[in-house]
């Protein structure tokens, strides 16, 4: 079946061949991720201290990082199949645009009203509450794709949701408010009067645009004061990479099928749940020593974590009331220009990518705002979708190593993941489209500034 | 493999399965749609009265009502392969919510960019568009789905694409203009001073929020007084049915593959193009008497030409400089509340429909917006798509149909057409979650009054 003729546009598994289990990617590392720290004692957390913040299995898949596959519970996969498989798509469109002898496909997680790959988790998340008996859930979103995926989730298993969503997404994009509505959550704008720490950090920053640090600290806050509710992340953390391992095994499925074999994996990174499920089962296999990939992380160069951090621990939020992760970070209190569209305003990273970067499985780029917009443009007219901001910062790499292919006449294979559609982010291209957009580059001594104040730990 | 277990979620057809061409209803139709006329003659209108607004070969197509199959050009089935075959989904999870004996299957035409089957035409009549040599087309949009998908063929075609958006959708819809622009439109509010037709319009009803009708005026204006451009209908049109015959044959293909019979089919109807298409195979093997199907034609109360028009010879725009069809109309000055969201708001109906509706091959029925959400949000909530609101008049009247089998304990199979996505209909979504929707019903006088305008024709 590898003929290159018999390769259709868009690869489709049946819905038999979807995965049976998730796949953990820290039982094939040797250098397992750093465990998460109590920013009082200095300790990792045990799961008795995660339990008032998340779910009780949630706390199980967190912390394991010695079982290679976990059960994807068959409610889950029966909410799967609304959705997926999800295709993975040869661009022979694009392939044809930039004359290029490179073969390029991407995984396409857009088809799906949440717009991304993000309800790959919510569903779990919401799963795992309603098991145990809990009446609803908080979250904070960005760019407002998690925050529609936990609320369509939510909906699916009767369970409330309360969404925190960052302030400047929240006025760019008014209509992803409206889709978490008509699916009953409720959603208010962040920092908010409503948490003593969206109090504070107004009082603190009057005028500010919010980020998604400051959100978190508000979710956490009142899943923990409200019985019955917990707090669910839609990125960073390991139970969501997991989880979003999904995607990376129905790649490998489908590549499989053609016998097909990637040279380069590219995905972008916010916190790190896209490329972590994406790469998850080529980097086991690079981990086990049975291939090798040449794996990219693609970042905003106004958010860059991996290419500008530093590897510490840091809280996971604005307001310091959340566990400790050791990662790639700019210190919980950078906060991205306004101007930066889309999701991808993380401070920090999943620690189980942050120790692959470090241990050098993986590298990573950054890119700027309006390059990233080109390439979407570009993708848009001759694939056929109207990629997503973040999604983009794929795509760009993705055109920039085809064209490397052309010049030097490789037929390397590049794989990418396209993590949705960016329907609900016209405002940005509209800004692009009038000539109007910028780059906004964080100069070294914001950076500084925000990394001096990283907490003291050692480790 | 008729074994109820095996029908999965989603049903896709290979691409090789793919249609190679499309289906030409009116070949098997006793009774032929009534020619178009001209206006000042009288009398049908000549492929060389056609040639300056059409384009020559879509002129052979809608005149052509003899020609049962014609092939789908290579070029066109490549472009079709980047978002089609689309799926067949049975609706478990919706049967499920309804606890319904029925079995429901709806056809989803929503999974791309323009986010409507509005697609499958638009890319033909681009394709024939650029065969002949033109420099651009000019068109009218509603919702605002059309346009979208004309500017997606044109920039695949590198074709200009002038585009005349009703005003009230303008004004709704700033993203969807802003979708066009990425794919290279210039797209102009109508009516608007750019022309004679609008000019006038803007005299006679200064304040109007458009109409349909207006919007066709003004691009057929354009295209007839601009060398090397023509005009393009994304609805109505025989030429438009023909190609969106590709919705009913890829659905009658799946359905045969797991040997379904469907019992009722039910398709939204504006200016019949989805319907159309969606029946066409199905309406074919019941003119050939080969076999049985109840139709239905579902259209908002707030326009309801196969309901409350009258079966005459009508203009096809409100500038009444288009060709006469014989169609269901409630008269060509007829213009829809603007409180009414979404499409569907063509004051006629295709003739090749309206002629199957006279000779009592299908049915129509009208509902109203707030049960038209109503359905939507239900569908949104259990099936993870948020539709369009054109599409949630077919849920409607779908869940309508089961709730009946509940009652009678039939196992129906109903099949629909999902023909497409609301992610840019999130105004009007908003009203509703706001409870601000109301029902908008024209009166008997408002529709004597704009039937009594009808052109004085003899047939």
């Amino acid at each position: 079946m590898s003929d290159e003729n018999k390769i259709p546009y868009k690869i489709y598994l049946n819905e038999n061949e979807m995965p049976k289990a998730w796949y953990n990617l820290r039982a094939d590392m040797k250098n397992k991720p750093a465990p998460l720290l109590n920013p009082g004692t200095g300790k990792p957390l045990t799961a008795e201290e995660l339990s008032p913040i998340f779910c009780e299995e949630l706390v199980q898949q967190e912390l394991d990082d010695t079982t290679p596959y976990i059960d994807i519970p068959d409610e889950i996969r029966e909410f799967y199949k609304m959705y997926r498989p999800s295709p993975l798509v040869r661009a022979y469109c694009l392939e044809k645009k930039l004359d290029t002898p490179a073969k390029i496909y991407y995984k396409f997680e857009g088809n799906n009203t949440s717009g991304s790959h993000k309800l790959n988790s919510a569903i779990a998340q919401a799963y795992y509450a309603k098991k145990q008996g809990l009446k609803g859930v908080t979250t904070e979103t960005g760019a407002g794709q998690w925050g529609t995926a936990l609320s369509m989730a939510c909906s699916y298993f009767d369970l409330d949701c309360k969404v925190y969503m960052v302030k400047v997404s929240y006025e760019q994009k008014p209509f992803r408010r409206e889709v978490m509505r008509t699916y009953g959550a409720s959603v208010t704008p962040s920092p908010s009067e409503t948490t003593e720490v969206g109090k504070k950090i107004l009082a603190e920053h009057p005028g500010t645009t919010g980020s998604l640090g400051c959100a978190i600290s508000e979710a956490v806050e009142v899943a923990t004061k409200n019985p019955g509710y917990r707090y669910v992340l839609g990125s960073v953390l390991n139970q969501v990479l997991l989880h979003q391992s999904v995607i990376g095994l129905e790649t490998k499925a489908a590549l499989d099928k053609y016998g097909i074999k990637p040279d380069v994996i590219i995905g972008c990174a916010g916190g790190g749940s896209n490329l972590g499920g994406l790469i998850a089962p080529f980097m086991g296999e690079k981990l086990r020593g049975e291939a090798d990939y040449r794996i990219i992380a693609v970042e905003p160069a106004s958010c860059p974590s991996f290419t500008r951090g530093t590897y510490a621990y840091d809280f996971c939020d604005t307001g310091m009331i959340c566990p400790l992760a050791k990662m790639y970070t700019l210190g919980s209190s950078f906060i991205p220009s306004a101007n930066h569209a889309g999701g991808l305003r993380f401070h920090g990273m999943s620690s189980t990518l942050s120790q692959l970067y470090h241990d050098g499985y993986m590298e990573a780029t950054s890119v700027e705002q309006t390059s990233v917009f080109e390439a979407a443009e570009q993708f848009a007219r001759v694939e056929g979708i109207l990629p997503a901001p973040e999604s983009s910062h794929a795509i760009r790499v993705a055109i920039d190593e085809a064209l490397k292919c052309k010049e030097t006449g490789e037929e390397k294979t590049i794989v990418f993941g396209l993590t949705g559609t960016g329907y609900f982010d016209m405002v940005a291209y509209e800004k692009y489209n009038n000539g109007e957009m910028g780059d906004y580059i964080p100069t070294d001594e914001e950076i500084a500034a925000s990394i001096a104040k990283l907490p003291k730990v050692e480790g």
